[in-house]
């Protein structure tokens, strides 16, 4: 076969028991033809690349060295998991990553049992190790646990928290710190700055190399200084920020050198208590075009290997883009807005931002929950903040929206991206539950535009108001929108009237298929705008005129937009159909495909409508539903 | 005046410009009277003391130095602040402290402009006050910022974000560290342990005195040497780890020597950049019963300040109580179960268990976030953890208990109190969305107890699904419990059968009030038990059967257990009553106080089920309700 031609080594190692039957002079061959897997996968593919090759030599080398799936490794936010799942056997499969029936993008424990923890957002991978090494020492069971982070995971408080719980309990974990310089976006915090002077300091492998020799020739103050060594255990830089922590530090060793790592990591392995072994990669490796930009090859759609190129995704503005542009002009309208964002300028669309207005840009890298008390204490200063965040991130920011910015009525405006249903990326990242989440929560305004020009009106009224609010769109292009009523504060609109007794009353990006959907059913369609305050009147015009009202929404049904419509209606109004995300977990697949599995396109509309209505006594007007 | 004698140099200060107008060879006589100011408050109103008094120095020194208002101090948490509200005009009127119309226990922006940000949980100052320092310099203001955190505080995720941040922008703020060595618990953490050590160790002196002498001495290795502490610019200890994450270190300093401590803020003051404060202070101070046991008097009713014991309060066993024991029972039957707590030993009701099975607990500090996944990677390694969390912390984990539990369907048990109304603490400890944010999470069962019985039951159920799950509880005493229908998985029961027409549905501790106001309507009654998966067949049979279904809950109403019915009716069945709490923010007094306040005692549930069946159209069933 060309294939195994091609992956002499890889066609062999069906498991990693296969890549440690296999010399170790054999492992830099291995290496070239997971990397090479890897480009051919996302080529095609598209998904995570910058951090797959970065994390090549490290895959091969745990796996060599660790009894997988004995022994477990945790790779943080999986980004750069592709490696560890082509040798996990997992390489023809994936060939459908991120698709419909495909091997999510991360690792998930359902997936593989060497998937030791499920993950998707950052940070967690210390603690859920640490969780399995006191797990196993309790039970009993000879089991190695090694968690696997970036510099820019480690940004985040939780990591810092499993760090500092780690070190306290003297736990059995190996913490490999995959350095990179960068997380996503460039890298943020004082701690990855000084990761990086390390390495720019000559001072540093000199006084590593001679340090005991030079403290030896002191005598008396050479041994009070050795003995003050001694005790923190390192003398410089990020090793005593670790050791403070209680890990004993190791490195920083080349990350592609990957017998140097079988060496190191044989090692450790038979080390006791916390240990951290700081890695310095490469993101991109391998791939020129990505090393020379691993921003921008951070993910990628299927691109052409050969001519390095991105091949273009569908046309016509993004909601990210919608927002990226407003809030440009926002800012040089309205000299007191503010922009955050926990590590995600490209993703969230602050990319010009942040080149026009650097003074007013904050990247407080991966820290959504610094993110939003960050923000707070900017509002407290009279500043309008801005946090620019995806759906599902905003969840690490949970009591610190409510704590911190709702309670004390502080005027932040939450613009959140990737709400409701998100695709390939899967279910971590899938943001079904913000309208339920946020609507809660006294004092905060919570809309949901149908298309671009909405998006803009409600990102403006936002900024304009004295207190919280949150305007949430999701993921992918943006209709451009159409004529319609200004924006009113808590007011909806009707968009189509109908004359079947049906209303579909829509809260976002479902329009859309909404109005479709309502060709055929003769419905009226209400563009409910705000799930927070709700339009209470609107709300009664339409019960009082139909006989079916029909909520929509790409949020979970549960306590979401459709439940303060039954809640407000409280059993007085027309029959209900709740439309929206099930309660579920969502897979991953194309956004199309997931709409369409919740029913929540035209074609999904229609038959549950028509299904629902069956249900309804028959009343004249209902008619037009069959 | 008697008081005015007692307080002779504080019945002159109504203000810090007061203050400020002494000489500060007065300062501690000033700090004597706020010290019994403290305890005469704490002794005739109760709440939070041995932090106050801890707190006194520092917050005479901070506002003698700094020009509060308009320089800025945000306390952490807020436990500590009762010297601060002394001074700050509100000396008088802490005699009503905590009580409704009374000053709050926490600072809160809406009560005085000395309190810079509301606080109540921890960890918030740094990012808080961070935000205000950049607002200040972005609007040209000389204005200068301090956050004072504790030791405990800093073992919060977020405060780590917050300096990583602060370091990395070089901004001007001060950060006070007010390590007494302890937060509520003792502390925990590989951090706090080192700050411990710095104190024990003779050596520190010995270096920190003599180090430049001792370099200058060693000729070109002590060059190498002091090069090298130039670059990190601290040795040894929690110095170096400040100092990685950008800040300039200073200290430690006797935080009850206020002369020194205005001498050193004076310096500090004027110096640019992040700088850290190290205070040492002993929680308790001046008051011998809280300085040998500042856990049992970390907060307290009130007290004899002669005698020197605590008051005891309202008899019964409390639902914390109910559960402590519980946990020590199945623990006793179930070797896989582990408790973890974010620093509430004592409030969670893990004392008993702490001592019995010391291996299976897990003090993780303050650090919701890594309680939550460190407990799932214990559920992957086979365990069966209970989180044993207050309903508002768990806010701080939210994420967490998505992507890292419920995602994975990993059997975590969460052991949720102070659900609902909480009282005396007001709005930053009220427990009023759970049943909100935890009911759109698919695959997590959620449990709200009637009383002690049931509350065992389900805490039993839980701890036996292969899932995750959650019991939530409130404040206070349980009631204990009635013969009744025993527990199964999604089911409710009747507890009365009335004859008006009217049901109520209740979803956890308000059954009490509910089957008082059945007396009064002659309704029936329903503990609904389960608000996930909810009973749909006793929820069908009642809404055949009844003209009005009530759902009562003490959680809000938006997205509630009541806006599960609805969802689940939609529509179709009889008018509802949603009783729970309003939109909007608690404030603080008691629990009766507040529940009556919501209408959510037996007189104000019989008021609004009249009134509302005024609403629907008279039938002869609702005669009942006149």
């Amino acid at each position: 076969m060309g294939e195994d031609a091609r992956y002499r080594l890889l066609s062999m190692i069906d498991s990693p028991a296969d890549l440690r039957r296999l010399p170790r002079s054999r492992l830099p061959a291995v290496a070239d033809e997971v990397r090479r897997c890897v480009i051919e996968t996302v080529a095609a593919a598209g998904g995570h690349f910058a951090a797959n090759l970065g994390a090549v030599e490290l895959a091969v080398a745990l796996h060599y060295v660790y009894r997988t799936p004995h022994d477990l490794v945790v790779w943080d936010v999986g980004h750069q998991a592709y490696p560890h799942k082509i040798l996990t056997g997992r390489r023809e499969a994936l060939r459908r990553v991120r698709r419909r029936g495909g091997p999510s993008g991360f690792p998930r424990r359902e997936e593989s049992p060497y998937d030791a923890f499920g993950v998707g957002h950052a940070s967690t991978a210390i603690g859920a190790g640490l969780g399995m090494a006191v797990g196993a020492a309790l039970r009993g069971e000879d089991r190695r646990v090694v968690a696997v982070i970036g510099d820019g995971g480690l940004t985040g408080g939780m990591a810092y928290e499993a760090l500092n719980h780690a070190g306290h309990l003297g736990a059995d974990l190996l913490v490999v710190l995959n350095d990179n310089e960068m997380s996503i976006s460039p890298n943020v915090g004082a701690l990855s700055r000084s990761l990086a002077r390390l390495w720019a300091s000559p001072l540093y492998g000199a006084v590593r190399a001679g340090g005991e020799r030079a403290l030896a020739r002191m005598g008396p103050a050479g041994t009070l200084l050795r003995e003050a060594r001694r005790q923190v255990k390192g003398l410089l830089g990020p090793a005593a920020f670790f050791q403070e922590l209680g890990f004993d530090y190791h490195g920083p060793v080349d990350g592609h050198d990957v017998e140097t790592l079988v060496a190191v990591l044989a090692r450790l392995r038979e080390r006791r208590g916390p240990q951290l072994l700081h890695v310095v990669t490469r993101k991109g490796k391998g791939y020129p075009p990505a090393e020379a930009d691993p921003v921008a090859w951070h993910a990628t759609g299927p691109f052409d290997p050969a001519a390095g190129r991105a091949v273009s995704g569908a046309g016509g503005a993004t909601w990210t883009e919608v927002f990226g542009a407003w809030i440009c002009e926002a800012a040089a309208r309205e000299p007191r807005l503010v922009a955050i964002t926990p590590a995600m300028r490209e993703g969230s669309g602050l990319v010009a931002f942040a080149e026009r207005f650097p003074q007013r840009y904050f990247d407080v890298g991966i820290a959504e929950q610094h993110a939003v008390t960050f923000a707070a204490g900017l509002a407290c200063a009279g500043l309008r903040p801005v946090v620019a965040i995806y759906s599902t991130f905003l969840q690490r920011a949970y009591d610190q929206l409510i704590h911190d910015v709702a309670l004390q009525g502080l005027p932040v405006l939450f613009a959140i991206d990737r709400a409701g249903v998100v695709g390939p990326d899967g279910p971590t990242h899938a943001g079904a539950f913000d309208l339920t989440y946020l609507r809660c929560i006294p004092g905060l305004t919570v809309m949901a535009p149908a298309d671009a020009a909405e998006c803009r009106a409600m990102l403006e009224h936002a900024l304009a108001l004295e207190g919280p609010a949150a305007v949430r769109w999701p993921r992918g292009p943006a209709p451009a929108g159409r004529e319609a009523a200004p924006l009113a504060h808590g007011r909806g609109v009707v968009v189509r009237r109908g004359g079947s007794g049906v209303a579909l009353l829509v809260f976002g990006a479902l329009l859309e298929a909404a109005l479709a959907a309502a060709e055929a059913l003769d419905a009226t369609v209400a563009g409910m705008r705000f799930v927070k305050p709700l339009d209470e009147t609107l709300l009664r015009e339409l019960a009082a005129t139909h006989r079916v009202l029909v909520t929509l929404e790409d949020n979970v049904v549960a306590g979401g937009a459709g439940g303060a419509v039954a809640e407000a209606l409280a059993g007085a109004g027309p029959r209900l159909l709740h439309l929206g995300l099930p309660d579920r977990f969502q897979g991953h697949g194309s956004r199309g495909e997931l709409l369409a599995e919740a029913g929540l396109d035209a074609e999904g509309i229609v038959r549950a409508v028509r299904r629902a209505a069956g249900g309804v006594r028959r009343r004249p007007a209902l008619r037009g539903l069959r």
